[in-house]
């Protein structure tokens, strides 16, 4: 009984695949578009002089010769950073693509991140390892790690397995930081004369590296169909039981997007928007009496319960909580802590909860930060209203995070991330290196699907790191203008007093389409904007 | 978008019946075994002097003509105590088979759980109604409550409401104290010339209410199958990121049910069975030490994560905790505690961490207990490891109740139920009063599951309860000599260092037989105890 029965039958899945990616020889790349970015446009001239500007491309079979030779390819392959639904199959498609590109081709994984890169750690990987693999969750056939290429040794050491393995293409799997680190590679292999092409892969289930290529991250879907199947769950508990009020916190980082996907498709009495709450300079106090009015009018309506949805980074979009953090980061010494801060920061810093004053204090990272997603913004909330109200509230604390990183991938994500995997082989073999893959028309059926790369500088502003400028690949946040916010603006009222709890369930891997092959509802939406 | 696609399709999910249910004009019940209840016999034949000592009921469609002529039948079904999935189904299944007995029955539910039969809150359920909450999780076509009917009045309005509706059966849908009010009220209903029959159905997520023929309670199944697709993700996620010991306390009461059927389905490298800790005595000191030895010996192995399960009630299991929390609960007043224990509880309560100590000392019931559910076990578990170990250890906490026990039911749950339901009403037509109902054979196909009743006095022995003795029907606890505890007890050893998790995924509802149509692990086992 070791292996699931589950995770065999998901083994045996038949991947659909774009009408684009069924003759792989006849593909060829246009540059469909110069790549825009005014912003820094300069400065990110001199840092990589010798892939700024580069074309966004888009794959096409009009034409009768391809442009590029197929030959056999020799490819490495990392994770990179948390774990996202779909990994397996993003190293599956970049497998089958540049076997059937040529059969004498080699694909070797690194492992345990990019620091399997730096310290030459890889394997060769067979398809009898790679069958195992096909739609499971997790990133385990590789590993990853939070490792950086940083320092001119790490490059170096880079740039020596990349020779040494004779690789045509090197392929990061990753979020914003890993795809800025493939910019900074391809760009130093150029200089050096290596032909390694480096292709990033956008990964991430907080949805937060997407521009109008990329329309979501990989992993994304199934980590919010997963939370809310938790959330459908504990909506329905809460609705029998009429007594508790569920606070649930979901991981995302700063961004709120997983909170908005999750908000609607269960329809909570409230969900905050870490965006919202900083555009309208919202206060704790502020945020505090909200869920008392809230509270309030659900217990004049005979209410005793409720679902109020939390996103991690909540706590960083509040102003005064921001500059709070923000001057505790700048101090040295934690001692006297009270009479170092601002009147505002000590103002802000006073009204918290003992508990969460300590974190503050005393959690802090490597490099002295503090660790803003380890604060318990869900307990914060709660005791900020019970020190306000004193009537009936029965709290509880959830929150969602690792639930959904490596769950088994939705259809969708095992798709969309077997697609990618194809266009990152293609890119390399179109000889094609500082870009992000791309698939496009995502709400479309898998046949519709369109495919390219987008330049990773394009992607790129200058923004202050550790006291100089860096090159970031900006995370996009929840568009607040755009058609999914709105919707959300829209309904939400009526989710309020009223419960119109919406139960998603499990996720489904048999059975009807329509049940087994949803997209995002934010996807739906933002597709319009 | 307000229900979503998976909840209109589990309306239409078509129930399969044992076979013994497909002419219910054909049942009868034998009397096939006398009841025997030797630990207070006495006591309660004294208690109970209408309804002790009546025999175990069988179904049968042996004889030609039945012993009772099936006529309309009128019935009230209430929901008892926390939410399981399958309630719904249970409904579903009376509201069936009385029609099926006569198209002229009537089927009222009571809101709110118990209180509603105290307060006549109730409303007649028709087919339309029943038809949107088929197969559905949830009890909030009624509600539920934890009211009790305990005083002379409660029961002579109980009386009054089942006389007024000329009720000839009432359903109680409950855990085991729920299943003793039922007890006392088919006895008190006797006592007074009341014709309305009252029955009891097994309902509890915590596995804790089952004998020689209830295997189990419905909601097990599901809760644990759902809990055991977080398990899963998160052993997944540990596995491919290597750096996070997870502790994972679980709901389940006293028992170490749900811990042990999840461990058996994801085997983690750790499983905390409270029966067994109270077995071999051990103390605080001998569970952070054991932990310790695994952490270290996987650190020896290059592994800095694990996967931890713990259940809700391991607490209650350690005998100086234990001792130490009677002590508490004996004491009046809480100041300078430390002066009023026992040398042996103070050593103990020494030995807590702050915030644990805190919660023992404020967070009482009404009744002045301590809360024993909300004890951070999981948190105390790490602090404890923390004390004493200095070592790379970066643990992270969960606790999963709510999310299981209003999800969709199980095909098993879903299937169970509507069998119960049909057995409550084949029961009430009988004319059979204080019974349980009980499914047999429940790891055979549905078609060959066996129906019948089981008297609830048998299920008693008598407890002290807030200083008076009183009956009550004992938890099961998990069996340290059953073959479920000696599977998972020979199989632990290879989950400690090598890691072997196992998947299970979120449950499917279509497809493969095999896939959907499960039960617990450990009721496969326990059918051969």
């Amino acid at each position: 009984m070791e292996e699931s029965l589950l995770h065999k039958l998901r083994r045996d899945y038949q991947l659909p695949l774009p009408k684009v990616l069924r003759h792989l020889k006849e593909i060829s790349f246009n540059k469909s578009e110069p790549s825009i970015n005014t912003k820094d446009a300069e400065a990110l001239k001199n840092l990589f002089p010798k892939t700024y500007g580069q074309p966004i491309v888009s794959a096409t079979t009009d034409r009768k010769e391809t442009q590029h030779l197929k030959k056999a390819l020799r490819v490495g392959v990392v994770f990179s950073g948390g774990q996202a639904a779909g990994g397996h199959n993003v190293i599956a498609g970049l497998f089958d693509a540049v076997k059937n590109i040529d059969s004498q081709s080699s694909l070797f994984g690194f492992l345990n991140g990019p620091s399997g890169i730096i310290e030459h750690q890889y394997q060769e990987l067979t398809a009898e390892r790679i069958a195992l693999y096909r739609n499971q969750g997790g990133f385990e056939l590789l590993g990853s790690g939070r490792a950086k290429i940083e320092t001119e040794a790490q490059f170096e050491s880079s740039l020596k397995v990349a020779l040494d393995l004779n690789l045509d293409g090197l392929v990061i799997i990753g979020g914003d930081d890993s795809n800025t680190n493939a910019a900074l590679l391809a760009e130093y292999f150029l200089q050096k004369g290596c032909l390694t092409k480096v292709i990033g892969v956008p990964k991430t289930i907080d949805g937060d590296l997407k521009n109008a290529y990329v329309a979501t991250s990989f992993g994304f879907d199934t980590a919010c169909k997963c939370y809310s199947e938790m959330i459908g769950n504990i909506a329905r508990d809460a609705l029998s039981a009429k007594k508790y009020y569920h606070f649930i916190k979901l991981m995302g980082r700063s961004a709120s997007h997983i909170a908005l996907e999750c908000a609607l498709s269960t329809q909570p009495n409230y969900a905050w928007i870490g965006e919202e709450v900083a555009a309208k300079k919202m206060t704790l106090k502020h945020i505090t009496e909200t869920m008392i009015d809230l509270i309030k009018k659900r217990a004049d309506a005979g209410k005793f319960y409720g679902i109020i949805l939390i996103p991690e980074g909540l706590i960083e979009f509040i102003p005064e909580v921001k500059a709070l953090i923000h001057e505790l980061n700048t101090l040295k010494e934690m001692s006297n802590v009270r009479e170092k801060l601002s009147k505002e920061a000590l103002a802000c810093f006073d009204m918290l909860p003992t508990d969460i004053q300590n974190q503050l204090l005393l959690d802090r990272d490597p490099h002295g930060n503090i660790q803003v997603s380890l604060i318990e913004t869900e307990r914060l909330l709660i005791e900020m209203i019970k020190r306000s109200y004193a009537e009936k509230f029965n709290p509880v604390n959830h929150f969602f995070g690792y639930e959904g990183r490596a769950a088994f991938p939705s259809n969708f994500d095992s798709q969309y991330c077997y697609a990618l995997g194809f266009v990152a082989a293609l890119l390399v073999d179109a000889g094609l290196t500082g870009y992000m893959c791309y698939v496009k028309n995502l709400t479309e059926h898998v046949e519709q699907w369109e495919i390219g790369g987008l330049p990773l500088t394009m992607l790129m502003n200058l923004e202050m790191r550790k006291g100089k400028m860096k090159p970031v690949i900006q995370k996009a946040l929840v568009n607040l203008e755009g058609k999914a916010f709105q919707l959300f603006s829209r309904k939400r009222h009526h989710w309020m007093i009223e419960d119109n709890y919406r139960f998603p369930g499990p996720i489904q891997f048999f059975g009807d389409k329509a049940l087994t092959d949803t997209v995002p509802v934010t996807l739906t939406q933002e597709i319009r904007d």
